[in-house]
């Protein structure tokens, strides 16, 4: 593999493709599925590589139970799909233009007769197609105008077989998430230093997105699912706040949230900058925190569940006077707007899944106070002796005078 | 309205907001629905102010026939939700962390749950709620568990009701969009200037980034709902691709599209630079479609339809033996990923929709061939007299030599 590469240099292996479609029919056999539609853009991107963005038009690739793929897409999408696609052309189909944002026609209608012309679903009682109900780019309009034109075959969710497959990365993965990690600390270490009071948070963010084009060495970065956050001051108590053009100022504390990306598989990151001496209650979460931090990194390894994990943090926090009632990580790994989680494995004490060796989860805790707030994170490995860190960077609170 | 403005300076006049809301409600009524449930992020900002990269988890407005709107949204953001949005703490609900990314239970329950309580909904026959079928972030798993929790009341598609109320643009979003423009312009000429041999496809959106980010004069730049597209040399007949590390070569022509953001408010722009004197063809292409552009916007105005315009651009360029399958334009105004279009009015020839003033289109002639392409546009405003440009940028082919 060059170190530089363009859309035509293929990141993975024919082999690898071909297990990760085999995985997927496995799945699909114990779920019982004689066909799976899958709209999730990682989800394509993984199966065939398929990376543009046109995931805002209906597309998707049809899995039938054995046998090859086929991707769906508008037809100015779909000639253009073997730039990315590990797929020859005569898997490709483009529905016409005449389908796009009209109120009586819908392109799932050309999709599903298109499916049933290469025998890839067939509408009969009995037959069972999966598809991903809960994926962002797979409507309820496309979902009714599929029901319509398959009145007779099963449609049933697919409880995100495919996301559930991605959740164990190969060495291959693995080699592209730390690419992603060593540019996720170069890029917060732009970041912590660009903020300084009288700066625009706006500026703040010019500096970062600039840092994530670039990428590190000689790789560029990607665009990442997430725009920068960057709550500040008494905003910082909430969190997904995008940034405005107000300027930052003395006494204020700023979480910055953000991502590494290399070919669409991300390794988020989150700091906090105090500009001036933190009050005290900040001090005092900050440490807390990172002390919580390093209990979950340690208990965090093959063999453990989800579970386990929140909880090395909770005990840690509780200590200290602290509770954080939201999830304190979530499974990583390729990412489309508007999320790099997975939607698969999260730390909270629900979670009873028990964490692989090749699993990748954001650490992240967001500590949302009333006018005030705190995050740190790191994004790490799962390894059969520990958690691998992807991203190396200090954790604390930094403190700009 | 000062220069300088945070997420807590508000962007438009209580009274703005009061007409949307009896607009959409006016609409609601001739399309006999006694509540509309709102997941659009901009039908969401437009109605409420409300801002924050929230959508990927499921949170919706609920308007009634009349009164006044709720929020509903996950509890941490829910908590936020006011340094954004132009509703009381008591119009703001939070649903809990427990129900998030859960394979047995979804918030919508919870959503359908609190909105009977408040009496926005009645779960009876006779009672018909509207909800946005085509909404990037209201998924099918989303509408199935809707329709379960509220078994006897009519769930209806409600056909962009509220994007078709967003297509006229009040005096302030025109001049929100003006500065758009502003940014739009100034944000190309960087990207046409950072295109040269040599440097990566990255380092050019990097620039294009740090520009669109720092915006225009004092005031900055928002995120923009695409990342820059950046196809070039044989994949610039592809459109939607998005960039590599690949080094931009002699002889090859990239298409750029990309847009300034004002508070949500988008004006997009597109152009091609070659790199070295252009082929015969590509210069034959940019010079008819510069001549296909000037007669679609000389028919633009009030009064006239998608297809007139259409039709006048499609003249133009049969004339010297080149066709375009796809639309000429669609209107534009607030956008949010994945999509700055507002789902409504196409310049096309199946558009008999009567255009407006106070309407804003991006007329976008892509000519995408096979292994090469050419791209040019302008963001426009219609005027009783004509098409008021927010773009002014000549809409010409570069040529860096």
């Amino acid at each position: 593999m060059s170190e530089q590469e363009g859309p035509r240099a293929r990141p993975f292996s024919d082999a690898e493709f071909a297990d990760r479609l085999a995985a997927v029919q496995a799945a699909m056999a114990s779920a019982g599925l004689d066909a799976l539609l899958v709209s999730d853009p990682a989800n394509l991107y993984y199966l065939t590589g398929y990376n543009a963005w046109s995931f805002y038009m209906p597309q998707c690739l049809v899995v039938p139970a054995d046998g090859e793929m086929h991707l769906m897409a508008r037809a100015m999408d779909a000639q253009g799909a073997h730039h990315t696609a590990y797929l020859p052309l005569d898997r490709v189909h483009g529905y016409p233009e005449t389908l796009v944002h009209r109120p009586d026609v819908h392109p799932y209608e050309w999709i599903a007769r298109r499916a049933q012309e290469m025998d890839l679903v067939q509408d009969r009682s009995g037959f069972r197609l999966g598809v991903e109900l809960d994926a962002h780019y797979f409507s309820p309009r496309a979902y009714v105008a599929l029901r319509e034109a398959l009145p007779k075959l099963e449609v049933t969710d697919s409880h995100e077989l495919v996301n559930w497959v991605r959740v164990v990365k190969s060495p291959a993965e693995q080699e592209m998430m730390r690419v992603a990690g060593e540019m996720a600390d170069g890029i917060m270490r732009v970041a912590l230093e660009a903020v300084q009071v009288g700066r625009r948070q706006c500026d703040v963010v010019a500096e970062i997105q600039y840092a994530q084009a670039l990428g590190a060495r000689t790789l560029g970065g990607d665009y990442p699912a997430l725009v920068p956050m960057l709550p500040t001051g008494p905003t910082a108590g909430t969190p997904h706040l995008t940034w405005s053009d107000e300027l930052l100022r003395e006494h204020e504390a700023t979480t910055i949230e953000l991502a590494g990306v290399r070919r669409r598989y991300h390794a988020p990151l989150a700091r906090t900058v105090s500009l001036g001496q933190p009050p005290a209650r900040l001090a005092h979460c900050a440490s807390a925190t990172g002390e919580g931090l390093q209990a979950a990194l340690a208990t965090l390894r093959d063999g453990v569940t989800g579970r386990e994990v929140h909880e090395a943090f909770r005990r840690v926090i509780e200590r200290h006077g602290l509770s954080k009632e939201s999830r304190i990580g979530y499974s990583i790994g390729i990412g489309y707007p508007p999320d790099w989680g997975e939607h698969t494995v999260s730390l909270r004490a629900e979670e009873l899944t028990v964490l692989r060796s090749g699993m990748a989860f954001h650490v992240i805790l967001g500590m949302w106070m009333d006018g005030w707030g705190y995050e740190t994170s790191q994004s790490v490995l799962v390894q059969p002796d520990g958690a691998e860190l992807l991203t190396r960077l200090p954790a604390d609170l930094t403190i700009t005078t």
